[in-house]
């Protein structure tokens, strides 16, 4: 992994993905004590940063391996994201969905073109139905983060953070990035670190799956007790990834762990003081820096909401906050 | 008015308001049967396209003047407009706001450090009021829409709906503008007659509160039987402006009218597909381009989302469509 296959992915992205704005209000500001912009992935297409990922992978793709077809696994926003990458490539796509993701997730998914297979987390195994469509249609599978593309794609929204930066005379900042298994975080650190070295990442993960938080403390990867449950689905992943762990050990801050209450309040804020709509593994970076400051060294903290895609009773619930 | 203070309102403006992206999303052109291209002004600064035209005003004042204080009649959105741009230039600020203004607007512009007066619109006059402060204060008036730059600051709106337009290689649309008293819609029109001729702007208003419409058919300012009491608080105006309506008489399409129910729809669109808060008077537009297709005669619709200062109630309301 290397900032020569980030701006690669970010060439291949130019004029598909969108270049999301970084946003800012003085409420915010005074909530957290300190300077907060706002990177919304939650506006990119599909409703996250995973179609970044997902198109960049892709488009690396041989065109005779990716007109075979695609297989994916995923709760939801990268099953959106390779769906719709497909879906511009004209090429079929399987995922896999556990049949409790969210409902606007499968019908998202579904609306882009994929045929979405459902399974039982408790009593299938996703690796075994996918290793068997895999064979029997000659799909190839994308994996949602321990991808080299991937992170390279990912990576592409630590460079337009960068350039954003510079650009209002921000050259020192911690960048609060939703964590699950690494990939967003680990792009945007190698971004950072060749463009912008005075931003340094600092995962934020939920109480529970704070898998990267304690690996990071412990120098090893370190799983989680359960992968499934939580309100945050985007970001519970069973352990660190085996390529983006070592990025992250090399070039993050520690992580920051908030609470799922703490992540409803941050999309409350979303709402009321940025207008965006954000799903609750996409508020933990904005909770951190709203309700973590002791937690925060610099005066400036840049947050990514890495998606909106939440069902309106989990959004409703949120709104009590607001 | 002409294009060149539209113009030199966009050079003050550089760096302050924010340039809001071009969002889409696939599920909106299939409802709407073409593509729909959103812009989505209330991830403007205050959640409303109104900064652009209150800071507009403000930055082309003298400084003497300005210092005296400035004075605002709204029930939300001009008002914080005005409030933001108060506090960016570090001036007293009083705004007179209708006591059943929702909730989020009033916190809104007090939040920005305005002085908040409010009045029963029933039984008291603003007109006098105002006059009463403006004289006693030194205070100097900044109208919604009847004043030219204010006008100038919305058409910012429309220069930036035609670059990003043409960086897509569209070259004919209609240009769906939310409207009350006409200043975004007759700043946009302003805009695209000058560098994108081939977008043709059309004002969209919410059923019992369609003077624009009315006046654009008989040629003559018509007004509405009542000003308050609907869903659209953002954009319900007695009649249109006497310096907006020649300039929309002359450049815009006709007028299309919604329901308030169809702006509930609009709303939950927005939320669902495009992850931003709409108003109800901000959604009207969007609401046009799903559901009044057929009086729409090009393949291509942009819509302003005018606003998303919206409290939790309206938006409960509107979720249960999504």
């Amino acid at each position: 992994m290397n900032i020569e296959m980030i701006d690669a992915a970010a060439a291949r992205l130019n004029g598909i993905a969108r270049r999301t704005p970084l946003l800012y209000a003085p409420a915010l500001d005074a909530i957290a004590g300190r300077r907060v912009l706002v990177k919304p992935e939650c506006l990119q297409q599909t409703g996250s940063f995973k179609f970044r990922g997902a198109y960049s992978a892709l488009s690396a793709m041989d065109a005779e391996t990716r007109a075979r077809g695609i297989l994916a696994y995923s709760s939801g926003n990268h099953a959106q994201g390779v769906a719709r990458a497909a879906q511009i490539f004209d090429c079929p796509a399987v995922i896999l969905m556990p049949a409790d993701a969210p409902r606007a997730k499968i019908e998202g998914t579904r609306s882009y073109g994929a045929e979405v297979i459902t399974y039982d987390r408790a009593s299938e195994s996703r690796e075994a139905i996918g290793a068997r469509l895999a064979k029997e249609r000659g799909l190839t599978l994308v994996r949602p983060y321990d991808e080299p593309q991937v992170i390279a794609g990912q990576g592409t929204t630590g460079l337009e953070i960068a350039e954003q930066a510079a650009k209002m005379d921000i050259t020192r900042a911690e960048v609060l990035v939703c964590c699950g298994g690494g990939g967003l975080t680990a792009g945007i650190a190698l971004a950072c670190a060749a463009r912008a070295p005075g931003l340094r990442v600092r995962p934020v993960e939920p109480e529970g799956y704070d898998d990267t938080a304690r690996s990071l403390q412990s120098g090893t990867r370190e799983g989680n007790a359960t992968e499934a449950g939580g309100l945050c689905d985007a970001i519970l992943t069973p352990q660190p990834g085996e390529i983006t762990f070592p990025i992250n050990a090399r070039l993050c801050g520690p992580g920051i762990v908030v609470s799922e209450e703490e992540a409803l309040r941050a999309m409350a804020m979303a709402f009321r003081h940025l207008k965006v709509v954000a799903e609750p593994g996409g508020a933990v970076a904005l909770a951190a820096a709203l309700f973590h400051g002791q937690e925060i060294e610099n005066e400036v903290a840049v947050c990514t909401v890495s998606g909106g895609n939440v069902d309106v009773a989990t959004f409703a619930r949120a709104l009590e906050y607001a």
